[in-house]
């Protein structure tokens, strides 16, 4: 024991590190794990506009713990001083990455090459990290995607994380960012600043996608959406076969899910409502044409076509039918979406879709505002679980929401 | 067994016994429990107008089991033909009914009495029957109100329960009424059939009772509920210390348990608020004195003081404080809110507070009509299962609805 | 309106129609929509063993709401007294339905074929009924699997469908069946119910499905999953990549989603381990190759390569990786999964998977016994809102309800 | 602007300030507020073991602001160097305490007494400081029980509270502390911690207190409970009439609201049960005389009664009856609830029941570890959001969680 072998690492962090809870995260992470630390150099910033700065060495009892100390500290916006060039390995085959790859995260990333710090083009989370040598550059990559032979980064040698800076005014803005989902909290001042982002987004030309589930049409929310869609609200749209079969089924029978949406009530011969409406949109050979035929002439879909929306329909195993709009392939369906992200989105507004909701949380970028609403907290509980911690929850019904935000709008 | 014992009982039903699934339910009970049953005849309404007449033999192995049949039938209205007198002994002791004693549903109730049949006034479920013989006249009595040597109806000789009979017209309007709840089924019909009734109910100087939780101030809501008081749309409400502690600590520092209204955020020292504003009202004397003297000036409770709504402030043991106002024994509580009923509700307004709601729904007829509006399904499910089948479950926010309802008025 | 035209349909009933509540829905059903009957004989049984009989007009005012009265009585049993052939037409193209083709239900059906019923083979709900006249055969078919030519049932003439028969014993067994869900009922008896249904289906060589969401590690009950399969308990699993790859996870570091199933802590760089865990199977060739390689050694789906269970992972949008064994496109999966039913399933358990529950609900026969475990009380009655009616609800987490069902099979 | 007055005040903190983040939350607080602050000295903790101090000068534009800043810091542990005695002022009336009262945390408190810190027995949220002069003691007061002209601290001078210390140990044991509440997280490890603990509790002689809902009865649960009692795990109970009142019924009946515990379905006159048991209690006089009776032999209040658990039933507006035991006026419910726990509780284990968690954790000492047991979600958010942040939540069905910790605990 006393001749205990130490494994060290020079670490340095500059920047607001003691009111941000960065260096204070380092240090605890490091004793509760079983390190060290010593405080070489320690400049405090002693008012508010100056930063601080820190050298710290990392001390870990094994190469596996000074490893994952530093990898966490480089989470946080850590440098090692002497930066050395990112790591590669080539790919063993077509999907599949080289044992040990850099696993990404949502945030903006840089590696060290030739000297500078390249940007990764398409931050995503959960991805490898593909280098072009010969252009100078990097960006994600699906496993999917990866091919034989990609040089993929490797360890955390030479790869530098951005923290997500989070201005005053947002802060401020979205209070709720960060705190314990709650349905007792007010919404108003939420909603309002929901409105306010998108009224900018709208005049700056910016773009709102909106990720939502078939409860959209369920709950009669539908002509509330097509307002939004209308008003040129809407850029985006991402959903499933059921949300569009709902809202054609309302456009042809008045129904979702055999539900009048007039009288609430079960209507006799209802469930079969929405598989006539796919039918005939399969006879028609899909939405844009039942379009042009005159067929659809209402509704979210509807909308969606006349107004430029780009949407992409992706399927899932509980789909009846499924429109021929719908990718039945999931894998394609996230190369779809991605691509769509990669055209650059400013608000993500979900609504009412766990697995939409997840699923794209894991395509976008952290610096895309999330907005998660949902009648059930657990869903932006479990967005934020699995990695999406920028998303605000809103605990309301699907209709509630976009009635109030439609106000606000003054649509 | 060929020589085993059986006990039977005649019983007579007429109306539409046959399409109000009555006498179904009768048949299946007595094969479920293992009894019998024989028709003596059965005369079948041949069109929609026309009713059905039957007389069925009920059969059992035990006394016990041909009760318990007996017990069922006369809950769905059947009569024994030949009608006894009801049966009574007199309460042993103060606060103790004798054993075997009637126990009350929450439908019209009729005992036997001189040969005729005397309506037991303010029905209300599990209370016992106290008969006045002298007056001929019959009322449900609380258990802790029953005085020695009441004489309480024992058995159910004698005692005739009227079921709930739904126009259809009824049936329509809240065709939500006994289908499981579910947030995703269309609420803006409900809502609206809400806000018809109220209106009817105002216009013909009916009385709306709103049973409120904190929820209403915490989201926010309370300008919409004032809106509905200065209207004249709510006549009672039922509420508890938390309700209205935090509507003042709105009133005196725009925040709900600390957290600001306008902001949403988390205000420091902000969770004294509550306490400080109970206090403020501890030395005035009491919110109608705080009202006087201009101390309170707006919300929900100085709604209520300069519009004339009788409030029942209720406590419960996570009470601080608690306001001069609340009647700390909860015995005393539901006194206090039986009387209130006692003078006649049309409507009963249940919003985002489940202890209330299950405790005014065990104090309601259950022809009040009952809208239970929670953003916890569980809440109108609990609600059934505790006896006010009535209640109408609505899967919303309290904001929410109260923002959509206050619209649907037109206020 | 004095010469209002008025469309009739003679329609019977044989059965236990009172005490079943087919006749009162039949009538009530007709006077809630505007229509009206003519009672034309009734032969009502006398005592329980005995069935009854009824002749009934049904009346309408116009030949649509006659049409779905038919069809709302016949869905309970009913038959049209002339029984005609069941009418065909062809499909126009691949993939697309005649217009006015029958929508099946998950019950058992028949068509009225050259004289004769002939039983549709695998019922399933929202599917077409393709005609095979040359083998005097019929079976349900999807409208992704319909073939341009094909004959496809249309209307309701000559279709008869099998209200689903429930014995006395099961009905005591799962008294829960059709009521409310609620955390709030003992749940002991149902498990014991459950176990002693799994025991006589491995007895008698049945099968068992259990469809499993990933909720199964995250709570740490993979260990319970397991010890079901090894003494042969589980003959199917349907799941998806992500309950697949978190139990390969598992196996491998120790993690669910990077939360230590043994700390119950997240650990750093363990929100990674999920993507190098698909990683490594995607470089062996699938889960069965990692097995036979000795690389996967233990867990769930270990436990399914080296017991014979077959398994059927579907594909979602928001799966990463996925991991080789996932099937990505969403109609060959429910293809697989169907053909997995049709040969046969007595059981289906399904355990905290609100999607998979759903989808495999639509593919199930209503015979089949299912039994949908969530922790949210909204699942099942989702899956009862889409048809699945025979699903039994249980509120539990996938732990503690593994862990009894476990204890309960004495494993 | 540059003529601006700036307040100040300078405070020193002393500790693991850095790796505790009690530091950079002060600096945050400050600047987010329009504050600023100057650190004067700071002396790092160059390694783990060592503390680090700081004097830190708070300055704002508002002697209100510097207020909220100090206060604030002063929850932190910061102490004004030059510490002043408490002030205090008389109660102007009997229940009212003087305006700019000092409202308690639950925290471990002391005021600045004769040159001296005093300790503040009883530590609970909400309340006041009455300061006794000849005696030299503090202790907290409920503002119900404050008398006219006791002197009670006011504003935040000389008061100083001790933050929670959580030792590395804790950390580890409830990993989930603090975290969001999940129902995907595993339980397996917190319940073998609860396990440890009470063991650790029953062999030195401390007391667990269990708070528990009706839930735990109607879930069948109530014999696990009991093996609890038998054993000794449980010293203190509260509780109000429902659970009483079921479990009595249960051992009277059979059934819990009706609901057979041994078939798990509505027993027809099982919604009577409670409503007989009741009126059975009240002629015996009480539990413990239906005990001595003879008339009461088994469920939870049996063995509480032959166990020597203290209970207390407090009274709720929808308790029927209610037993003589139960507790009516809620204020009086509270001062014998507080009684209890002043006489130290150690381990506070709430099941099921989101009044009682919420209530009693209002007043419990933060120091009392409490794990808090509810198949909803949101009770452990409400329980933090209300106070009591140092509340566990296990996302559990009652029954699930009692049998996994009665095994754990070898019963």
């Amino acid at each position: 024991m006393e001749d205990q072998q130490v494994y060290t690492q020079v670490i340095e962090l500059q920047g607001h590190i003691i009111d941000s809870m960065i260096l204070p995260q380092i240090m605890d992470e490091a004793i509760d794990r079983g390190g060290d630390f010593v405080v070489e150099e320690f400049q405090i910033g002693r008012r508010k506009a100056e930063t601080s700065y820190v050298r710290l060495e990392l001390r870990a009892p094994s190469p596996e713990l000074l490893d994952r100390l530093v990898r966490h500290a480089r989470r946080l916006g850590a440098i090692v001083p002497e930066a050395e060039q990112v790591v590669t390995k080539p790919a063993p085959a077509d999907g599949v990455f080289p044992e040990g790859f850099y696993s990404t995260t949502n945030l903006e990333t840089y590696v060290r090459l030739n000297g500078g710090w390249t940007h990764v083009e398409d931050p995503e989370m959960d991805l490898g990290i593909v280098v072009d040598y010969a252009a100078g550059a990097a960006r994600t990559v699906a496993i999917s995607d990866v091919k034989a032979g990609d040089r993929i980064a490797v360890g955390h040698q030479g790869v530098k994380v951005i923290p997500l800076e989070r201005s005053r005014e947002q802060k401020e803005a979205f209070g709720f960012m960060g705190s314990a989902v709650s349905s007792e909290k007010p919404k108003a001042t939420l909603i309002r600043e929901v409105a306010s982002q998108m009224r900018a987004i709208k005049s700056q030309g910016g773009k709102t996608l909106v990720v939502a589930g078939p409860a959209v049409t369920h709950t009669g929310a539908a002509p509330l959406m097509v307002k939004l869609i209308e008003a040129g609200y809407v850029q985006y749209l991402f959903a499933g076969n059921a949300l569009a079969t709902h809202d054609i089924e309302a456009a042809f029978y008045g129904t979702s899910l055999g539900i009048s949406l007039e009288q609430g009530t079960q209507i006799e011969g209802g469930h079969q409502h929405h598989i006539r409406a796919i039918n005939r949109i399969r006879a028609a050979g899909g939405i844009r044409q039942a379009v042009k035929q005159g067929l659809l002439t209402k509704g979210i879909m509807h909308a969606c076509v006349t107004h430029g929306v780009d949407y992409v329909l992706a399927g899932s195993i509980r789909d009846d039918g499924p429109l021929p709009d719908v990718i039945t392939d999931v894998i394609e369906s996230q190369r779809r979406m991605r691509a769509v992200i990669h055209q650059g989105v400013d608000l993500a507004l979900m609504i009412s879709t766990m697995l939409h909701s997840i699923a794209v949380g894991n395509l976008l970028p952290a610096k895309v505002t999330t907005v998660c609403v949902d009648i059930n907290p657990a869903v932006a509980t479990k967005l934020a679980d699995r990695g999406s911690f920028q998303a605000i929850g809103v605990v309301a019904d699907a209709e509630g929401f976009l009635r109030h935000l439609v106000t606000e709008l003054g649509l």
